[in-house]
């Protein structure tokens, strides 16, 4: 793993999409891995515990965290679309209180590419904050619509992330070119929306 | 981690208390991991990603899960503590769900012992599902009242943990006995407390 960190241009930001929820002394031990030893930039963090488990991951000005709000998979709805008395949904008051976090901006959120309609109303919620956008791909989500949605509006701030897509394009000897293929039609669809987007927040 | 496995007596029941939280596909490599590869029973999972992010690991009726329901820590009200229109929390709907997962008997919840009065609730809304406990000792929870308010009415199914309470017990050359001597007091406390509701239970 931490060869492949180091493999990484230093300009591309790396996320880990490790998930991991836990109390604070254990939130610091998992931030040390991942951030000093495996040397990563940021990595997804999972709320259920609330901020001690988050603040770990952000006390850092120079390393961030992606705090899972509306997730891509079929699951997702189970418990985040609970519904509190204002009528706001639980991911919506995790989007929230990630603003509130947000002092030394380095707090991101996740939504899942499989859900537009939330992914456009937490950009709505956080105009400002960077998106992690899974689901493109294997599960479902269209590139195009998640840059358009997801997208702040001078067009940037949506990570839009395909693993399996590129990864498994082709089980044959033509699996470079698979693979770039795959990741090249992604990132036209993307640039093409967000140009929409970003055109579009300028008229 | 194998090694510590392997060393623990296999009539003794092994909880990883990994958190793990994620889509299916990946909880299958995690499930892997942790039961396969590492040999634990058992793993605690969390629950904000749903249904399908825990199922992997309930599918094997020859291990287990506990779910995250309200945990022991501070931040553990800012989104457990969520009040749907019904007026249950969102830790209430999780321990709720767990029951209709609960079909190989292999799913357990996690109250924190900090949080007596849900722990009290949680027993009540699950009657026969183990609950692990942690949040005894350093964090401050009582072995007695957790012993009382979280086992079952025949006295079982309180699985209280203490970690740091019995491994920092001291830092000198008398460390074995410091933690022998906070293990055993900890074990006294509780069979005491569980008998006590187990005699309850039968009045």
């Amino acid at each position: 793993m931490r060869d492949t960190v180091e493999a990484i241009p230093t300009e591309v930001i790396t996320i880990a999409d490790a998930k991991r929820g836990d109390i604070g002394t254990t939130a610091e031990r998992y931030a040390t891995a991942v951030f000093d030893v495996l040397g990563f930039d940021a990595m997804t963090v999972n709320p259920y515990q609330g901020s001690d488990s988050v603040e770990p991951y952000i006390r850092d000005p120079s390393h961030g965290a992606f705090v899972l709000c509306k997730t891509s998979n079929p699951g997702s709805d189970d418990f985040q679309n609970l519904r509190g008395g204002d009528g706001a949904a639980l991911w919506e008051l995790v989007a929230r209180r990630a603003l509130t976090w947000n002092e030394r901006s380095n707090v991101g959120l996740v939504v899942g590419a499989t859900f537009p309609e939330e992914l456009g109303r937490v950009r709505a919620l956080a105009p400002d904050l960077p998106i992690l956008i899974p689901g493109v791909g294997t599960q479902g989500g269209d590139a195009g619509e998640s840059g358009r949605l997801g997208a702040a509006v001078d067009g940037t701030m949506a990570v839009i992330n395909a693993s399996r897509q590129v990864l498994y394009a082709s089980s044959g000897p033509d699996w470079r070119e698979a693979a770039r293929r795959e990741a090249t039609a992604l990132r036209d669809a993307m640039a093409s929306a967000v140009g929409a987007r970003s055109m579009a927040g300028m008229g």
